[in-house]
């Protein structure tokens, strides 16, 4: 968007697809793009922005056509798919790539430019808590606050939103909490008996497994999801260095070693007992 | 503790009267001050960080004693109770002070001194969200972090470090959600009845407020917690500018127009009824 909202500030022709299930949390953003042309013209270049593999953008295929694609990236994993690659895995976030781009083009950024790229930085810094909080994230954060980014407002919409609904999913799921092992392996349950809210929508379970991964001692959690009856959504996470994505490969899904995910068509109970039996592997215990 | 440490490291005498009740989520930091000579003197000057009244440090009075007291605080409010006051309201936290001061001084700031200011400036700016993160605030957080502050482990040891009672009970108020006049007001509630785990030490239930607070369209939330039968302690928080210190007031309590709190010897029944009349004055309803 900050792109967007630049190159359309100095005279370029740009067009901006937003995707269908723009995230709800996003939506104050979209004022950011109001008003400026977006009229798709089907030609010139193509910018992918943050983004590893060109199998996510599902219309990059057909509508290639031989133009140019300029892919701006930070993830290490990057295949250089772009006729046009610039990839700094060192870079906290694609938004501080794409900052320091419209420096160097002495490119106009103003309070919603540098709204859209403060977003960028927080949300993938984790609100500047993972380990990609470097020196430079705070420093670039702190020119966006200086342009008009505002913390306050940002944090707010982004991180302090939830809907009535949300709030008494968290409650349930946690309310629901089992441990295991002395609290090793922690197991949240979200069951469609309990809460007349249940949705399965992703967004109204989003974020709160990661409740179970801030209690202490915690190595493994699971939240287990009662998404349709005999049907487990199940979400795990990690760390220490242990992999959980071997859990979810096991029943058909798939992830990362340190948040994986995978569906499991069993009740609670039984679900349960199983991951709780594949998890045991992978801790070593008998 | 940066200043005790960095003035000791300067070869300075100094002492550090940690409280008793010393927060057990800032327990990590004991170490930071380990292995200084610290006895306490009774004598030197006293220097007073972060504390904008005099009747917060309740040995002040009775040891003060013609010792100088030098302030150093960024509160507004402050009286100006030291001997000498260095009082900069404009600053995002006292650690912030302490950090220009150290650099001034040409201080030794190692990593240890390092992670005590970085966890001031994140604290104290709620994790960078607080109308207080400036561009200062992220510049100086960016500065400690080149000097070794590591904001993932700082940020996992302050805000991601619950007990499983703590989760249970911030499930139980979350579940128990329930809102009035559509939502501009919502109470959660820690009843005795449903909870094994309850506790009555604030540790077990701070910060469960705030998971009200952030729900979109909550102008007025409070918590209702039963810390004995027909006792309840109520903590209430605003927004937009609405006063909730005259409703903590009313039933014998205080604080501030957007954080205040009181304890009702009544059931939770009556108790809620009671606040809710008290709220709907001030929100104008009838």
């Amino acid at each position: 968007m900050a792109l967007f909202r630049s190159l359309s500030q100095m005279g370029k022709r740009v067009y901006l697809p937003l995707p269908e299930d723009f995230p709800r949390k996003y939506e104050f953003m979209r004022k950011y793009i109001n008003g400026f042309p977006n009229s798709r013209t089907g030609e010139g270049d193509i910018i992918v922005v943050d983004c590893s593999c060109e199998e996510r953008i599902n219309w990059l295929g057909t509508e290639r056509n031989g133009r140019k694609v300029i892919s701006i990236d930070h993830h290490e994993d990057n295949p250089n798919f772009g006729d046009l690659n610039w990839v700094e895995p060192e870079s906290p976030a694609a938004g501080d790539m794409i900052f320091h781009l419209l420096r160097q083009l002495g490119a106009p950024i103003d309070e919603k430019t540098a709204s859209a790229l403060y977003v960028a930085i927080m949300t993938d810094t984790g609100r500047f808590s993972f380990s990609n909080a470097t020196p430079q994230s705070f420093f670039d954060a702190g020119e966006l606050v200086k342009l008009g980014a505002n913390p306050r407002f940002l944090t707010g919409e982004v991180y302090f939103n939830f809907s009535e609904d949300y709030l008494r999913n968290i409650g349930i799921a946690l309310f629901n909490a089992h441990n295991y092992h002395n609290g090793r392996i922690l197991f949240l349950t979200l069951d469609r008996a309990t809460t007349q809210s249940f949705s399965t929508s992703p967004e109204n379970s989003e974020g709160i497994i990661d409740f179970a991964m801030s209690v202490r001692g915690v190595d493994v959690a699971a939240l287990f999801k009662e998404i349709a009856p005999s049907k487990i959504r199940v979400s795990l996470r990690s760390r220490r260095g242990i992999d959980v994505s071997g859990v979810a490969k096991f029943f058909g899904g798939g992830g990362h070693p340190n948040a994986a995910g995978c569906t499991i068509d069993a009740n609670l109970t039984t679900a349960q007992e199983a991951v709780l039996e594949q998890i045991r592997k992978v801790l070593g215990y008998r």
